[in-house]
């Protein structure tokens, strides 16, 4: 058998004494994990130096070579949300769907971890340290495969994964981190379906891909967030103003920021020169229809393929529409189900949004970038999944559990 | 495009309207089906009868002949079936874990629909039936392809169906029988993921395992049940012996009977005889382990591959364990996580073995037959799942349902 089979074996044993360790052990571990993240920050941050400078060395993306580096203010952050997962409601054990049936028999739902989850991203060591500690707090297993690019930074990480399980006596294979994995070792990796219950991909479109098209395990993930602002007929123009700038400008390279702007015909004239000024003032760049253009002086036209495009920067396609119905129609056709938001004032359309709008996350006057676990009171989230099975949005605690049927009788037959 | 990748693609268009659909039309459309199987008792018989007659003909095997065969108190029961589906409470548009964050922000889950269901089925008129009942209360469009033994009584009551919509005018796509396919056909059909959202197998271990080889698209299945009754130390033998009667020999076909008893050693030298003696005389047949055959006169001993095996005929398969950890260690090795159960008056083990045991429905001193939608209060079932991502155990109208993210805003950003 092979080292990745075994190792995902001994880590799915692992997962099944994590499944039944109480809340407290499992606090523990949590705990002595941010104390560890504190107390290995120079080993740790030596590691990351080393993997950032290789990486420059090789010319990785600026985008990426920020999500790789950590300072002490990162890691502090990083101890924080370790905590703060250490602080959430534990979910393994919960009865819900109580009931007792006429027949006198008792019936539940009880809340178990799904096993063995397979995390697998890219130069994301702040992801990484995130989902170990919300898998520790779902009693899930994790067996993780990260980018070579971290190499140095994940074995650091390993070593104070390992050393919080030393200190609770919970089974310290349940977090694994793989050394880094050829495409061929990543396809074994996800042909064990006998082992591993669940893969999350977290990075790019062409890893998603890969693992996806690759994978023989359930995959939870989102390909991209194409995230569209309405701004409907009659819309407080200052409200949606702040809107479009928080969700296009505060942090453009993320799922969850705007990329289309679809402005309803009554409101264009007004609306697109203040946007235009505002956002221009921002460095924003526009790729608008005819019907758009006009009023954007900057902006160059839309070509074929602008729209249901995910710039990742800060590139704004802009498009206006006849009215509510085609704003709903473009969305459907165009949006890739990660998060929608309309800014309007009329109670009857916005409700309509909420429920005609089919995306993982839909919102009134409120900015896409509030699509994301922390921000919306999941406490930690381990990724975003665009369909809807299982899960649908961001994906928290919860989604890392499952439910079985629990019945007690007193000898209760059938028929 | 082929052929049924246009009755999928429609059957998905159906499907998005009557996502939106109200709870009264749906319900509606339910009346209009109950009163069809009625009124059209005699034309689906007549279809119903031909099938039945080729497929004797062909030599379909008894136990798969008695499930597709139709007769008026079985067809009365499949229209009763619909109308408790009709009674039931619709989960679409539900609002769930609603709450205000600290912030103002207005966060709840809303349940929406999965989109389309592919239920593939052998010959089963009811078991389709009652699919395209729960397809409709869910607000899910269903496209279902079944074996040609049932060709005739699918395109009746493709008809009862279509007559349904027509009358309420919601779209009659949403469920589409197809035509007998070929295994060709099938394959195509599995691997349109952008267009259907889940696949439900409904059939042999033979079926089910060519489509989850085959499927891109997610599928819901239990390969097989090989359920287990554990007998602990102190148990009530009269009522041991009632769940062990009812679980074996109510109908040994289905996956949610006994295969195998596990007696706690203590127990072994009373109740075995007792066992023995009772369920001989109902034509079971043992197979015994070395310390389980003195005492089980008729028995046979146990062949390598007994154990774990899904018999579905009256043999049972008998094994006597040291204590409570090996019928759980045995449990863990050879169950199939479907249902499980134990006879005990200890209420500690009882409680450990709800805990511990791995599978979709773990019970306590009730039959394993009662592991089913309807038994367990779930109103009806559209299948059972022993894998734990979306659904563990039986699946009823919630199982085929998602829920999304609804946001509400006074202009909240982030940051």
């Amino acid at each position: 058998m092979s080292d990745i089979s075994n190792k995902a074996k001994e880590a799915a044993r692992a997962a099944r004494g994590l499944a039944l360790a109480e809340a407290s052990a499992k606090n523990k571990t949590l705990a002595a994990l941010r104390d560890g993240l504190r107390a290995s920050a120079a080993a740790i941050l030596a590691a990351n130096g080393r993997d950032a400078e290789s990486a420059r060395a090789e010319g990785l993306s600026p985008h990426m070579l920020d999500r790789l580096r950590l300072d002490e203010a990162r890691l502090e952050e990083l101890a924080g949300a370790v905590a703060a997962v250490m602080e959430l409601d534990d979910p393994i054990g919960r009865l819900e769907d109580e009931r007792v049936l006429p027949t006198g028999l008792k019936v539940a739902r009880r809340r178990i971890p799904l096993g063995l989850i397979a995390f697998i991203c890219e130069a994301r060591p702040g992801a990484l340290a995130e989902a170990g500690a919300l898998a520790i707090k779902s009693g899930n297993g994790l067996i993780v495969k990260c980018g070579r690019e971290m190499a140095d930074t994940a074995a650091a990480l390993q070593q104070v994964f390992a050393a919080a399980f030393e200190k609770t006596g919970l089974p310290a294979a349940a977090v694994t981190i793989l050394p880094t994995l050829s495409r061929e070792d990543l396809r074994e990796l996800l042909s064990l379906s006998e082992t591993i219950d669940l893969v999350i991909p977290r990075g790019g479109e062409g890893l998603i891909r890969f693992v996806s098209e690759n994978s023989r395990i359930p995959v939870l993930k989102h390909y991209k967030g194409v995230c569209h602002l309405y701004v409907d007929q009659g819309a407080d123009h200052h409200q949606a103003l702040a809107l479009l700038v928080n969700g296009k400008t505060q942090r453009p390279s993320t799922c969850n920021s705007l990329e289309t702007l679809l402005v309803h015909r009554d409101e264009a004239a007004a609306f697109l020169p203040l946007a235009h000024d505002r956002l221009g003032a921002l460095n924003v760049v526009f790729k608008a229809d005819p019907e758009a253009l006009p009023f954007m002086p900057t902006a160059v036209p839309a070509e074929e393929g602008d729209f249901g495009r995910e710039f990742l920067n800060l590139t704004l396609a802009v498009k206006v529409v006849r009215d509510f119905e085609a704003a709903l129609a473009h969305i459907a056709a165009y949006g890739s189900n990660h998060t929608e938001v309309i800014a309007t004032r009329d109670r009857d359309r916005a409700e309509l949004f909420l429920k005609a709008v089919d995306a993982g996350c839909v919102m009134v006057n409120a900015s896409s970038r509030l699509n994301d676990g922390g921000a919306l009171g999941l406490g930690a989230e381990i990724g975003i999944s665009t369909t809807k099975l299982h899960a649908y949005g961001p994906m928290g605690l919860r989604e890392m559990t499952s439910a079985k049927f629990v019945v007690v009788g007193e000898g209760h037959l059938r028929g």
